[in-house]
């Protein structure tokens, strides 16, 4: 039997382009006992792959040339050997971008297909709902009647962020790329602002409207934003530290002066905390998470978008747009 | 009755110079009902003092032009009007850099002089001795067999964090300036080692000595001792930023490139927290810290150094040189 699958051709310098990835026909392992033939139905595209192109230290190893691109799935067993899974069941499983896989069973998740739409298993009941819930909630520790920033807004993390920290009673701004998507995250998902960051005026539009100062910034970003948002960080603000989509492609840093002891004065005169996490860190909160974000969604308290691609071949312009921000929502790849 | 007392005369440009400063005699006015007269015995030089001397947000007002700079002072009763104080009692006080003041009882600690040595109100017994337990602890919270790393080790803060992280089990480097320095933080405050921060290898000496990385930075300098610092720290990090002093007089950031990059992706990638804290923020535990240091002291656990200038005079000259580490010791005026 044959597989489809994208790997990594080389190791950009700077921002990914088509040829470092190579889509490639293999033959599949036979299915070995206790372990099942998954089909790809979605696999979910997230701005941490960037890390795994690069070598270097990062916290997770890097995806070594000619290996599969790593990635979150949600599958159908085709095949089954082992105890457990049968012929039909819906998994989440991490097995990357490809269009089988043999897996053991360790590390795969069956799904409810009744329960919610699979492929949010991705997405808002998945990893990113989780890095957004915990990431808020443990770092963050919003209150009520506080202001909340979150950057990359419309996206699959920060939507998630943001609505919680609504429901947690807080102002909540969000920052996003362009008209329509500041206009989703405010009409849609509730925000009480939005904030584009194209805007050249955006550290005095964000000024304007944290008018009590920020308590809480959720960042996914850096560069720019980061610097717009920290002259308004209140005492005792809290900054979890989720991404860095702004500079993961960068090849050298930004010109100076080194604004380092900026950074290190507010920390130090505001008290702020600062503090970087990484889903898996979490992933004891996994069940209080899915619980309270499945009770929110059915509340209607909770919305989400998708933006999907078809076809395995679709998978690496479809990344390479969402790092510079062309995404509109959780992007998957549906099969 | 005339009191002597150095005022701001002027905001410094950068380090702070000796017309920075003004010693002028005013009169003392009477010792109103419910107040005590005190004679200064001690004046603590601290870092924080620099910051009180410009403009701009901090964590406090600046000190306006023509007021007396502000300090801690250990001061004797010599006129009391005020219910339990009375003449020939010692109290810790705030009245800043002059030899006399008429107080309010309210903000005055009585000490007891058998206790221990008065002195130790401004050092190791008062806001540097709880400024090291508290961040320390708190932000810090270090955990036997890890590796904590003291800046400024030989000084009022960094020797007594240093030893509690020594108390604690804790493998300590210390980061000091001069060959006298270190050999006095390992040979007498019994640090697993101490590095000179005029090294110019202190990046590689660092590393050298810091087998097992870094678990907990005590941070309070900046510049490049923080830049050594940054690429050892392990996961899961703890950085307490209590001071900057290698900063603090600059007049302009430092050339580029802009590092913060580098520490944003440290932060993230490591899942580092960063806290910055003033002494004041933990206030409530001072009972319990001079309870715990003054145990570990009678124990000899706990041990101190004083730098001790006599005169009011001495004071701005003293100040100056701390800012450039030749303080050697928590640096206090003797009146």
């Amino acid at each position: 039997m044959k597989n489809r699958r994208i790997v990594l051709a080389s190791r950009p310098e700077g921002e990914p382009t088509p040829t470092d990835f190579r889509l490639e026909t293999v033959d599949l392992p036979p299915v070995g006992e206790g372990q099942v033939l998954l089909k790809t139905r979605y696999l979910s595209l997230d701005p941490y792959m960037r890390g795994r192109m690069s070598e270097g230290p990062s916290y997770a190893p890097p995806t070594q040339l000619g290996e599969p691109m790593p990635g979150g799935t949600v599958c159908e067993v085709i095949d089954s050997r082992a105890q457990g899974f049968a012929k039909g069941d819906t998994v989440v499983a991490f097995n990357g971008w490809q269009e089988y896989s043999v897996a053991d069973p360790k590390g795969l998740r069956k799904l409810d297909p009744s329960a919610a739409p699979v492929s949010t298993a991705l997405g808002i009941l998945g990893m990113p709902g989780l890095t957004a819930y915990a990431g808020l909630l443990n770092i963050g520790q919003p209150k009520a009647g506080e202001t909340v920033v979150v950057a990359a807004a419309s996206g699959a993390v920060g939507s998630v962020a943001g609505q919680i920290a609504k429901i947690k009673g807080c102002r909540t701004i969000g920052i996003a790329g362009g008209r329509a998507k500041c206009d989703y995250v405010v009409n849609e998902l509730g925000f009480d602002a939005c904030l584009d960051h194209h805007s050249d005026t955006l550290a005095a539009d964000l000024k304007a409207v944290c008018t009590a100062g920020i308590h809480v910034y959720f960042e996914n970003v850096g560069g720019k934003v980061f610097e717009a948002v920290l002259p308004l960080m209140n005492d005792f603000g809290r900054v979890p530290v989720c991404g860095l989509i702004a500079q993961y492609s960068a090849t050298e840093l930004p010109p100076g002066p080194d604004r380092t002891p900026l950074v290190m004065r507010a920390i130090l005169t505001k008290r702020l905390t600062f503090r970087g996490f990484i889903v898996t860190d979490f992933a004891s909160q996994s069940a209080e998470c899915f619980r309270d974000v499945g009770q929110w969604l059915r509340e209607g308290k909770l919305k989400y978008k998708e933006d999907i691609v078809d076809g395995l071949e679709s998978a690496p312009n479809a990344f390479i747009g969402m790092l510079n921000g062309r995404n509109f929502g959780k992007l998957l790849v549906r099969f």
